[in-house]
């Protein structure tokens, strides 16, 4: 019975660091085609997160039939909870990534990032990256280690967004308010989705430890 | 036992409502900050979302007792699931209040809101409580009929944020990027607030119908 329970588990872990991988590659399609204006990438991102919404429901599915049918001990039902929560803020960054494409969409042909915030949203979708890779891994491993340099990896995160308003803010800006709502609406969904890749660690963080 | 289950599981539902009731004063309260630039008022939301987050750990604690001690038949986990996620819903709400008593208290003593705003962002504030309170009473009485006017309260929402882009965007805008910036992020707070009062109401419908 335990046994059984504890494979259930493991086959549930491996769909969430699969549903990291779908919303890693996300953010990371979105970005491209935010930053080079690409439709036909902005559509692909915006129908795939469809696959994310029926990954959810699957293991959600799945953790909620072992929760009923096997009467966890106590801890199992916390680790059950917890991969409830997981999956939650993973379903939440696909719909960031999903936003991210839709600015991209709704400015086509034009581009919603101008030349002087290229490399900035650039480097916020190469951190996103970096934060959702971890936080697979952290999941895959429980490495309370790695899971503590996504605090860090979320501070960079933090400073380019701090640098994108300070880019808006420091002299007239030459490129329309529509360019700057964009801007400032994208800035705040890679700054969520590195957050809630944040909390994700945690929550892996909380399991092992039993510490927030 | 089943007794005493359906007992636990009331008192759950009772301070859910008190939930809904505490995030609805402080967006009340933050959008009286920000409308009126008042400092006071904004710290005081800004304090008060601790009590939202210990009220909501020990509803989670509650639910996670009942799950774990009762071995819930599968319709009542199912109950006990619904309302981990209600409470998330309504942790980000209180979560959407503090970012507005934020941006009171970071433009203090200037207004973040111009007047020709002031109407439109008082009207998102109406609509937010109206919403807010209603999704109270859905959970209180499992309502599908008054479940089914947050959606038009919603669309009410939707309306109100689209007209403050519209604004931001139909003419010059005279009043610098930091107030763009500001009334960009403030509007998706509210619609954001509203879209979770949307989904604690579907949740509720999901529970009584199982349709989502």
């Amino acid at each position: 019975m335990r046994e059984a329970f504890h494979e259930e588990l493991e086959g549930i872990q491996a769909s969430l660091v699969e549903m990291t991988s779908l919303v890693g590659s996300a953010m990371a399609r979105a970005t491209t085609a935010l930053l080079d204006a690409d439709l036909q990438l902005a559509e692909q991102v915006i129908s795939a997160d469809e696959t994310v919404d029926l990954l959810r429901n699957e293991i959600e599915e799945r953790a909620f039939d072992v929760l009923t049918r096997q009467a966890p001990v106590a801890t199992d039902a916390r680790a059950i909870i917890t991969t409830m929560r997981i999956v939650s803020d993973l379903e939440r960054m696909g719909d960031l990534a999903l936003h991210v494409a839709k600015v991209a969409r709704r400015r086509y042909p034009g581009r919603a990032v101008p030349p002087e915030l290229h490399g900035t949203v650039l480097e916020m979708g190469q951190v996103a990256q970096r934060i959702v890779a971890k936080a697979g891994s952290v999941i895959a491993s429980r490495d309370t280690d790695l899971a503590a340099e996504l605090e860090t990896d979320d501070d960079a995160m933090d400073a380019l967004h701090r640098r994108l308003f300070h880019v808006l803010l420091e002299r007239p800006w030459p490129h329309g308010m529509e360019a700057a709502i964009d801007i400032t609406l994208c800035g705040r969904y890679y700054e969520r989705y590195a957050d809630h890749s944040v909390s994700v660690a945690r929550r892996v963080i909380y399991l092992v430890t039993g510490e927030k």
